[in-house]
């Protein structure tokens, strides 16, 4: 069976005022109303039903998240013993999946992610894993870029291994870094390189083999677990695991290593929406370049971002701003640094009682 | 006896979102923890006692302003019958008080302008009334400008006529309406030009007289309303009164005219306080240029003005802006454009509901 493994452990700290420790960007209504989680799981409804979703996340993320998502059973939220990168979780995910399911294929999804068209997203996600059990490929999605972004890593697309309608694979070449301007700039228009949006499919049984190769320090724990799940030494077992594995990403520990790499060339707009900026991204802006969400009223605003609600926001003469307005906290950073958010975030840990705006 | 007059009719809509229909900018704690008419009342006080002191204002604001001064009598809020400019609140206030003490002198204040200085305003207070007492004049307070400011009208000072300390007086010699930069910038290097503050004093037999001068249509009004003060007719008086009066300000209608006009000059600072971009004159900014009050965090912000309170703001790469924050609506204003608060203003009176915002 084809499953679905959503990674949810993130703080989206690049979301404050809006993101708080328990209310992460994950269960945030940022694209549209609903969180970009119920969005994640109704994006994968027709080629993953709910009951084979998994969310992996921190053990104070758990109840959050089951609360929040009505339609997962309870006991498909897993808790991670511990925030280890990308690595462990996925490791653990494919071991658990395996133990019941021996044949089980499985997406690897950000809980975070805007996509704009459902059906060509379930397309690639269904011709993903049949090239992944046809082939045993470890399959990466390789995003078309449309612009020169170097806050993406990028996975250089080799020798085109076969395709269906607007959707391709590739032998994977190489992942590289987030590139400089320039170096963007050559890849779009290259063609051949695509954003690494950290999205994977793969047999449970195929990554659990290249973990294996990859990472030894990780096989016996990971063959323990895999006979512990069900029995009462599972949460032991899966402690042990974590214990024992590296905090690397999946990307690092497994995909640039091995050999059976492939990437999926969907045909869609993709965007990690990285922090509030990228909103005019995700919603159409007006004609003076304004995307305004909530009650805004404006005299002379150009190019700015306001996320607000019912109490109103007025704008007047100012360019190139985003303005977050919530309940309790009020940001106003400009466009280009809103990657500076982390910063105010950062003097609120320090104060004496700043955890309650965190 | 020396009186204080302070007329309180203004709506304040250039400091949107705190002020509000019946909580206009005289009524706010713009420049300090309490409210401007207060700070009026205990900036008076050394000079003119608060038994002395008459507030006149419109009907809706009556009861709010009576609220709001627990040390001034109920009876000592007086009401016009409609907001007709300066000039007929001006006669009214003289009439009732030249009807109970023919030898009352009185100065007339706004409601909301900012003096640092107390003291230098009660001696200039003081001087002022003894010049009006041992001349006749009509006195009108001229404040020596530090800035080529182009939203001030100005007075022309001529011959000095006397001094005493820092404080003296001259013959106005004419009033000037507000110039062009270029022209301010020469009344700023010239020295004998004085901004126009709407702070007057007079004995209100010599007012009285002025408006049976240069306003005879009010000549009538004005008798029977002294002879109605205190009596049952005194409130169709007022309204007899208003309706013959043209709605003029008092420095059109009377200061222009009159050959016994003298100004004072105080040494002191004086800001009118007219939109939110005063702030930085009223308080001290950082050495960022940033006037912060409330909860203000900030990466990088520089020449702003945040007015905040509880509710933490952060500004991140940001500058120039004015920045307000209130219970029910946000202001992010270009600093050189807060005299747009009032197109703001005007579009929330244009909505359905958005009177609850005013």
């Amino acid at each position: 069976m084809f499953y679905a493994v959503i990674l949810a452990g993130g703080k989206g700290e690049r979301f404050w005022p809006a993101s708080r420790a328990l209310r992460p960007k994950q269960l945030l209504p940022i694209t549209s109303d609903r969180s970009m989680m119920e969005e994640t799981l109704i994006r994968l409804a027709p080629v993953v039903p709910n009951e084979r979703v998994r969310v992996v996340t921190g053990a104070a993320l758990a109840e959050p998240i089951r609360a929040a998502l009505a339609d997962l059973a309870p006991e498909h939220v897993w808790v991670e013993p511990e925030a280890r990168n990308t690595a462990p979780p996925v490791a653990f995910a494919a071991a658990h999946l395996h133990a019941s399911d021996p044949d089980a294929s499985m997406a690897i999804l950000p809980a975070d992610h805007y996509i704009r068209d459902a059906g060509a997203f379930a397309r690639a996600l269904r011709y993903a894993d049949r090239v992944a059990r046809e082939t045993g490929a470890l399959v990466t999605f390789g995003m078309p870029p449309d612009r020169p972004e170097t806050g993406y890593g990028y996975i250089h697309a080799g020798e085109k291994l076969g395709e269906e309608g607007p959707v391709a694979h590739y032998r994977a070449q190489a992942f590289v870094e987030k590139p400089d301007l320039a170096t963007a700039e050559e890849y779009l228009k290259g063609g051949s390189h695509l954003w690494n949006s950290g999205i994977f499919v793969w047999r449970a049984a195929d990554i659990l083999e290249a973990f294996h190769r990859h990472l030894p320090e990780m096989s016996a724990g990971l063959e323990a677990y895999g006979r512990a799940v069900g029995t009462k030494s599972e949460s032991g077992a899966l402690e042990n695991l974590f214990e024992a594995s590296p905090a690397l990403s999946i990307d690092y520990a497994i995909m640039e290593k091995a050999d059976n790499v492939v990437v999926v060339r969907p045909d869609m707009d993709w965007d990690d929406v990285g922090s509030w900026s990228a909103m005019d991204r995700v919603f159409d802006a007006d004609s003076a370049g304004n995307v305004f969400r909530g009650d805004v009223l404006s005299v002379d605003a150009r190019e700015c971002i306001v996320i607000g609600g019912d109490h109103p926001v007025a704008l007047i003469g100012v360019e190139g701003l985003v303005v977050v307005r919530t309940e309790d906290a009020t940001l106003v950073c400009a466009r280009d640094r809103t990657q500076d958010v982390k910063a105010i975030v950062g003097q609120l840990k320090a104060r004496p009682n700043g955890e309650r705006y965190l």
